[in-house]
Formats: C-alpha cells, sequence, structure tokens
C-alpha cells in the first residue's frame, strides 16, 4: 500500500468483488469491512479498511452499513426521451411509435434533447446508474449533457434509411468526432435503427465503416417476435440472419469484407424475437455480439416473449440490463430492471432456480460492462478500474434483516436506497443530494416546452412504424 | 363549511378521487388544489383549498406539489415473516415450505413474531400502505403492534387441521376477542390456512362459525395450477369448488347452512389455480367474495399462470393488491404489487389497453377497500370515510414531466415518494420520518435472534406442504 495521497478513500464498506468461479453465480462475492482507494479516476485498491488508516485522501467517505457496488450500466436507453415519459400509455407496439412516439418526435428541438438529457441523467445518478448506453438523434446535445453532469456514456446518432445516405455519414461523424470525449468518459458506437428501418445495404455499408474505423454498433434487432415473423415472411430470414450476412455479426460473415483489422462489436437491444434457429448465428459472432434486456417495457406492450437470457448465456453471449426509453418504461431504473430481469427469466423458464440473485449481480455488472465494450475498464470493483462506484444503504426497514445480500441487493432494495453515486472517483450524488444537476429548473423549462414538442397536429412523424 | 375546529387540514394537494363512471378506469379522477379536512379521525371534507382558509385546525399540512391518494392496502400478507426476508431463495415452492419456511416458522417464539411485525409495519408505513390483511400464528403479538404502531388491520389467527380442533377454536376466539379493537382499527376474520390443510369438515365448520358470528374468512385458495389439479385428482373437484361445497361462498351453496344471518365474505389469496369452471362459482357468489393478487411472488416461484384477473373482473369480483410475506415476496411494497400487477396482467392477456394505470388505481383503492371488507370505510378520499391518506412528491427527476398523472403514479413513481403517511387522521410518518416505530432497535434485537430463529437441526415443521 502506497502512502502517497489518494484522491478518495471509501472506508468500511461491504464490497461486491467478482472472484474466480464456474458460473456467473459463483463469480459474485462480497467483502466486508473494506475500503477503496481511488486515484486520478481509478481504483487503485481494494482492501481492509484497516490497511488504510493514515494514507491520507483529499477525500473520504465513512460507509460503515452500506455495501459498495460497482455503478449500474444502462445498455440501452433513449435518455432524451425522459421529456416523453406517459405520453403514449396502454398501446400497441405500432400505436405507439405511428401515433404518439414518431409523430412527437418530428418536434424534438435540441433544446428539447438537452432538457431530456439532463433530467435522464439526473434520475439515472439518483438510481445508482454511473454509465449508459444511448441511441438517439441530436447527439451532439447528449453529449454535451453527459460532459456538464459527469456520467459515463456509450452514445450512437441514431439513423433510418428513409432519411437517405446523410443520416449514416452523420452517425459515422457523430461516432468520431466524440469518441474518447468527456475526459474519456464517452466512447462512441455506429447507430443503425433496425433492420426493419435500415435496409441491408445501409447495414452492410455499417459494417464495413465499423470495420475500418474500429468503432462498434449499437442497434435494435429482433426486438419483438412480430419483427422476427415479418422479416422471415419477407425476406426468408430473421432480423439476426439479416445482422450476419450484412457483415454486422463478425468476419466469418458471408457478405463481410476480408481481414478486417478489428472484429465488428455489436449490442443488440432487446432480442425478444430472438429464436431457435438465430442461437447457432449469435454463438458463432459469440465474443462480439451482446444484447441488452428491459424486461418491462416488453410486458407493458404485451409482447409474447422475453429475451431469451438462459439460451444467450448457453450460446456464450453476454447480456446487459437496460431500460429502453422513459417514454416505454416510464422509468431508467436499471436496479428495477435487476429484479424484474430477475423475475421474467425465472418465470419464462418455469424454473425458480434460474437467474439467482447473484445470477442478476453478475449481469448488472460484468455482462453489462461488456455489451457497452467496457469490461475490464468499468463493472468490478478490482484495481485498475475506473472508480464508477455506488454505495447503497440496507438500513431501511424494507432490507432488513440481511439473511442473503445479494437476495436483499436484488429483490428487496430499491434505486432509492443509492446514498452516493461515484463516476471516475467523482462524486456525482452524496446522500441523496445531486451535485452537478438542477432537477427543478429542468422540469420547470420542460413543461413550458411541452405544448410544442407534443403537438401532432402537423402530421408528421420520424418514420413509420412496419414491422 | 362548518367552522369548529378540525383536527388536520391538508391543503394544496391534486387529489386522486372516485367519480361515477362505466368502467373502473372511468372512476379514477384527480382534483387539483384540494384541501382534505379530518374530525375525529374521518375525512369530513373535500374541497378547494381556497375553501378552508381561516378555518382552525389543531394541524396543517400544506401539501403543495403532492398527490394526496387513499392509503394503499395490503390485502394478503404474513407481517411476521418480515423476519424471515431472504431465507428461502430462488427454490421451488414446495422447497421452500418443508425445507425452510415451515421448519423455520416451527422456532417462532412471541418476540420473533412481534419484531418481525414491527419491521413489517414500519415498511408498510414507509410505502404508503395504511392498513394489511394479516395471515399469521401468534396474532395476539400482531394485534399489539397493530395498536401500537398506528396501522389498520384486518387480522386472522390461521389453522390447519392437522393440528386438530385447536387450531380453529383459536381462530373464532382470536377473531371475536379483537374485532374492533385498536379503537375500531382492526377487523378480524376467521383464518383456514387452505384447502390443501385444512380438511372439508373443518371449512364447513369455518362457513358455520363464519355465519354465526358475522365474521369475514381469509384463507389461501388456488394458489397455483398444481394445487388445482391435485385437488381435481384426489376430490374431483377444484379448490374453488370445495369452498363452494363447503359453504364458504355462501348460502346457496349445497351444504351451507340454511338462512344464514349474514353472507359469509371470503377473501382468496393468490387464486392464480382458478380455472375456466371456477368462474361462474365465483360468479354466482359476487358480491361475498375478493381475490388478492401478489404477482411478484408467482414470477419468482415459477408458477405458471398469475390472478386471471380480468376473468375475476368479468365475474363481478374485486380483486385486491397485495405482497404475500416477505419471505416469498422480499418486500411489503403495495406500490410495487400495483405496478407489477399492472405489468403481467398485460402480459398474461397479451393485450397492452388492458389494465390501464386509473384501472391499477381502481383496483388499489376501491377494490382493496371490498377485498378486506372496508368499503366504505376506506379506500377513497370521501367524506365519511376514515382519514387514511397518503401523500405523494412526485418532485423527482424520475417522475418528470407529468404527462398523465395515472401513469406517473402506477409506472413512474415508487413507494419511496410517499412523504407522508395518514391513518385515522393520525401522522404515522411525516417527510418519510416514522413516528411510531424504531426500526434501528428492532432491527438489532432481531439480528440477535436470527441464529436461534433459523435453526433447521430439530427437524419439526409447522405442516407437511402437498397440494
Amino acid at each position: 500500500m502506497t502512502t502517497s495521497p489518494a484522491d478518495l478513500i471509501i472506508t468500511g464498506c461491504t464490497a461486491l468483488v467478482h472472484v474466480e468461479g464456474r458460473t456467473d453465480h459463483e463469480r459474485i462475492a462480497f467483502r466486508d469491512d473494506t475500503a477503496i482507494v481511488v486515484r486520478d479516476g481509478v481504483i487503485t485498491a481494494v482492501t481492509g479498511t484497516a490497511q488504510v488508516t493514515g494514507v491520507p485522501a483529499a477525500e473520504r467517505i465513512d460507509a460503515r452499513g452500506q455495501v459498495a457496488l460497482p455503478g449500474l450500466i444502462n445498455c440501452h436507453t433513449h435518455a432524451p426521451m425522459a421529456a416523453l415519459r406517459g405520453v403514449a400509455e396502454d398501446l400497441p407496439t405500432e400505436e405507439w411509435f405511428n401515433d404518439v412516439v414518431w409523430p412527437v418526435e418530428s418536434n424534438l428541438t435540441a433544446r428539447d434533447v438537452e432538457l431530456g438529457a439532463r433530467l435522464a441523467c439526473a434520475e439515472m445518478i439518483r438510481g445508482g446508474v454511473t454509465c449508459f448506453a444511448d441511441h438517439y438523434f441530436r447527439m451532439d446535445t447528449v453529449a454535451a449533457v453527459v460532459a456538464e453532469c459527469g456520467l459515463r456514456a456509450h452514445l450512437g446518432q441514431v439513423f433510418f434509411s428513409s432519411r437517405g445516405p446523410r443520416g449514416r455519414e452523420d452517425s459515422l461523424e457523430f461516432a468520431l468526432r466524440h469518441r474518447g470525449g468527456a475526459g474519456g468518459r464517452i466512447t462512441t458506437a455506429l447507430a443503425p435503427h433496425a433492420p426493419y428501418t435500415v435496409d441491408d445495404a445501409d447495414l452492410a455499408h455499417t459494417a464495413r465503416l465499423a470495420h475500418e474505423h474500429g468503432l462498434p454498433v449499437h442497434l435494435h434487432a429482433a426486438e419483438n417476435r412480430d419483427q422476427t415473423e415479418a422479416s422471415l415472411a419477407r425476406h426468408g430470414v430473421t432480423p439476426i440472419e439479416v445482422l450476419e450476412r450484412t457483415g454486422l455479426l463478425g468476419a466469418d460473415a458471408p457478405d463481410a469484407p476480408a481481414a478486417p483489422d478489428a472484429p465488428v462489436e455489436v449490442l443488440i437491444a432487446h432480442g425478444t424475437g430472438i429464436t431457435e434457429r438465430d442461437l447457432p448465428v449469435l454463438e458463432r459472432a459469440a465474443g462480439r455480439v451482446a444484447v441488452a434486456t428491459a424486461p418491462r417495457g416488453y410486458l407493458k406492450f404485451a409482447w409474447p416473449t422475453t429475451t431469451p437470457v438462459r439460451a444467450l448465456r448457453a450460446a456464450g453471449v453476454p447480456v446487459g440490463l437496460a431500460t429502453d426509453g422513459a417514454a416505454s418504461n416510464n422509468s431508467l431504473d436499471v436496479w428495477a430492471s435487476m429484479a424484474l430481469t430477475a423475475l421474467v427469466q425465472k418465470s419464462a423458464e418455469g424454473d425458480p432456480r434460474w437467474l439467482t440473485s447473484r445470477q442478476a449481480l453478475h449481469h448488472a455488472t460484468l455482462q453489462s460492462a461488456r455489451a457497452v465494450g467496457l469490461d475490464g475498464v468499468v463493472g468490478s470493483l478490482a484495481p485498475g478500474h475506473r472508480a464508477d462506484i455506488v454505495l447503497v444503504d440496507l438500513t431501511g426497514p424494507h432490507t432488513q434483516p440481511v439473511h442473503d445480500l445479494a437476495a436483499t441487493l436484488v429483490h428487496s432494495a430499491r434505486s432509492s436506497d443509492v446514498r452516493t453515486t461515484i463516476v471516475d472517483g467523482r462524486v456525482l450524488m452524496r446522500d441523496r443530494e445531486l451535485l452537478t444537476l438542477d432537477v427543478a429548473s429542468v422540469a420547470r423549462e420542460l413543461g413550458e416546452r411541452l405544448p410544442a414538442l407534443l403537438d401532432r397536429g402537423h402530421g408528421r412523424r420520424v418514420q413509420w412504424y412496419d414491422t
């Protein structure tokens, strides 16, 4: 243990750590009376509290009675849609898109996106989220909000083929311009919307650009069973097979460019329409592909299936946790997604022993970090990782007594039990007080802008939903 | 408006009120800038804030920016099981009962029950619950905790036939002894455990006692599909048909006593095993029967079905919201049950338009009050109802902006947004501070008692689970 001054030392916490193990379940462990030492935004030591006595530090947090976790990662969202929370309720998917969301989104100004993103970031910081993967329009504005509020983010500027080549070019330029932004907290991706809104030529072009520039790709695919069936009916292939044949799943695919410098990394949102025949395709791409699951919206839209997490894990595909946008999920609460993923997966598999709380914590940490391309960077409280840490208070009556800490965290604790949120060693929320964002002023201005934002009299929409 | 002193006046809130309407959805409305006047524990006026200017009151709460709701009702729980939160994780139902919960419950002392109940009441008050229906052992102790903490409760002392007639007699004596207790806040029920643990003779006897003493009955029935199938295989009838033929569903049943003074009121917990053939049976008993749904545990146990809420509503059967005990649900968060009921019902029906947020709020208020036999007494912010009120803060980033207040409440707000909980006009939590319970001391003593409570070396259990 060096005695040079640390930037931050957290003492006395119980820390979630990752250990060797055969299964995801076995890899989650807890270490009592732990100290976490942070220097230059990096975790430099995870040790006993007694070991840091006398180590000088610019800031110390006494976290006795609290649990330290790697910050949660929202692997798929549309942060600015926080402005649209509750505008399209109790509707089937196609009406949600065509009658409300896509008409309203044709009104979006940069200022709306900025306010929506600020609100979203405030919500996520308060919910223990330290990193989010965002997929939306006007992403320069979102990047600026990320720089301002201190979160980490994986950003992609979305495009549809209906808008011509300009959309794809903008997505590339955005990704190149912001890669490494906000002091390294921003990573970027190419962001085609989905196989049902981006044609095969554009997807293949995206795969080539991804190879050429070493950029990952973040897109929706096989969101639901209807999309898979429509794709089969129209093209004879599933959306996942479209990803493969357009080269997005890596160099082994039929039409992929030869000898790429780097494998494409693809983050697939939802995948509730992934079928049996897709599994070998995904298995061939294992190591280059991940899926984000956001189960709340699937229930709300009454989709007939959920993300096939068990089959994906068997195929070697990590599954990260997500919320999707607040216009479908109604919240950006990754903690709730963690609990709901455990519950829904047990139910879908008909197996109460599946997706234990420790498995859920593995999805929330290592698998989510892998999904957004940040494995080894975040997702674990281990030396060398960026200091993205949340401190959780379990003294409330709803989290007592603690017989099984993993179960308490997943099934009893809530996002509102997060007391402190830290990104890159910087405290963004202390004792539930946000330090980088002013919610009241954002909500006030957003309220004034809502009539113009919600106007659908013009008949425009950004895209037409037709699987 | 009288100007005699009020005990409590809440001003400036938006109040959830019930209005005339064809459907459950249409019956929920919101009234801005509202004042609620309380005298002697009763709501005496719900009016405009301007109308109460100058009205003297012992206590005033300025609730501008907050929403006033009828307090939530937990229609089926086992409060003392809060002590067992997390002891039996990721297990099938039969192992959960036989290997863990029923062996551990054979260790329960009155002090364990007292501490568990205190913890549960603290959690419920913090979660906006003002009334709970409890079904457990050593209920004298629970009644004492209810008297102490200020909640309202509907209590029943559970019994199994395996314990002989003494259990049934105790259940009756408890119900008679505590009816009207805690200043009228306690109502009571006879509480046979379930048709698979209480034989037909005991159920018929219970029906006669219920008629004789004007007591309702609270029991588990058709908890899951396996129980229904086992009942059909062994007895040729479903659990719901067992309730009918033993006279529990009312006077028209074959073996029921003639001309009872009052119809039996039956509260059925769970009912996920209710089948098509049960619906006419329940429809015949409409007005005398209700079901409590606690969907979290059904997912966690991976039961294949959930409570058939749509079919029950069509049959005229109210469905109240519940959590079950914290050893299966891991929380007593009725707010979460409300949201999950909406989500799971949409999914189960394959219909995103079903179980709207307003429908969910109807279940949470009028239907839950009906389920626990307190319709007209609680469940509505209307003059003449007891003053069981919660105030909810929607200024957090996760509940902004508000496009659709019902959706914000059900799908974005959480139990932790409840600021103030009031029962019978008495403030039990103010600005999230509990005024009648000391969580830290309860958790400390419970922690000391856990090794003895959890010991399973003796090989005893309170009952054997075999559907």
